[in-house]
């Protein structure tokens, strides 16, 4: 029986693998890597140190494939993402069948945690429910892009007794969640927090967290705000693209 | 200057550290552990075999404290945590006043990740305010318990492009969150996911997860609903204590 591991591989810092995504790395027979294109080709940088970091064997195998364009213009974002998803189960369905033999062990890598997030198991899902190939599958769980960034604040997500909502950028812009005082927005390409600056509330910012790019801004939203939007510009345009994440929190 | 770790250790199982975290217990002079009395001492083990496991250099010091009681049949939580929360901190202060050196390192060990319904960060800025002791401090993050419960269950915290919220069972049991369909209870006393029987909802729900006693339930609210009940009055019949965490996801 085949076996496939989706390992939480953490935000960034090679040291925030866990041991047991460290066994699990070195249990892989092949690799599938997802390119995004080259203005990402840092981030697959990242993801082949971690391997060497990590791994004894150099005997690896590593697959590579490019990720299927998503639809980002229409308005349906659920759908397009659907659709999406389904042409990277095509994908992963031709690793596991093609390109692991049936004994072999396969890996996925997800940055931060499998469970927050990503479409990693929602395409192995899929692949799944089709039936076409047989194998088993674990999830290793990985330091989330949330708490790393909460760990660098070094502040809590929640506060005494109180509840969270973790959201994205689309949903912040539509409006403040009903009964949370406390928000982590994810995926916001459009700054979505700049709608709320007449409020009394505090961010806590980070991009690349724990990589040797990280930025980190904390301070009432509306003292702060500009310069997160000049940094992410900067940013931006720098590199060619930026995975940031910020909690707000009502005062 | 004082050096304080706040160590997420994850939930339970010694190899769901991160290389991180292994790194700061070895470079730890000295530990703080708070014991929560007799009926928890299978987690003070716990914790000393991830000490034993991970440490190198078996010269490091355990500073042990009870755990001031909190006030459980207050009807104020809010203010009965805050109390307990300040009588930590005094034991908090004395750790580090009295029991590290001036240049010397310490830690607390969190279960989970400290981001997530810990109070160690709140009782440590306690100290900070007060102004008696100087010390510098870093979060290294944890495998928080939602990770570890979703990557047994193998599924996700949020649906596609949806918002997910994280709350407590005493917020649950006083009415559905709005505008979510994925929720998190943690610190459920009283089994607040026994008021939605009549709902279209799936539970993910786990106990004692990542250790030797982990128990794992999942299906439809009203069909497995009971097995919990049964499984969790068992099991605290059997170790005095439950530690468990449930996903919540409407149909």
């Amino acid at each position: 029986m085949r076996k496939i591991y989706v390992i939480g591989i953490g935000s960034g810092d090679p040291d925030q693998l866990t041991l047991q995504a460290v066994k699990a790395l070195n249990a892989a027979d092949a690799f599938f890597i997802l390119d995004k294109g080259a203005e990402k080709s840092d981030l697959i940088q990242l993801r082949r140190d971690i391997l060497d970091a990590h791994i004894e064997d150099p005997s690896y195998r590593l697959v590579e494939a490019r990720d299927p364009d998503r639809d980002r213009v229409t308005p349906e974002y659920a759908p397009a993402v659907e659709d999406w998803r389904r042409r990277r189960a095509d994908l992963f369905e031709r690793f596991i069948a093609d390109d692991l033999g049936e004994d072999e062990c396969g890996a996925f890598l997800v940055w931060g945690d499998p469970s927050l997030y990503d479409s990693t198991l929602g395409s192995l899902e899929e692949v799944i429910r089709r039936g076409n190939v047989a194998f088993d599958h674990e999830v290793v769980p990985g330091i989330s892009s949330v708490s790393a960034l909460l760990a660098r604040h070094r502040t809590g997500l929640n506060r005494v007794a109180r509840p969270v909502q973790i959201t994205t950028g689309r949903r912040l812009a539509e409006g403040w969640p009903e009964g949370v005082d406390d928000v982590v927005v994810m995926l916001d390409a459009r700054q979505a927090f700049t709608r709320y600056l007449d409020q009394d509330l505090f961010i806590y910012w980070g991009a690349y967290v724990g990589t040797a790019d990280e930025i980190l801004v904390s301070g009432r939203l509306s003292e702060v705000s500009d310069r997160i939007e000049e940094l992410r510009a900067q940013a931006r345009a720098r590199k060619g693209w930026i995975m940031d994440t910020y909690l707000l929190r009502r005062g």
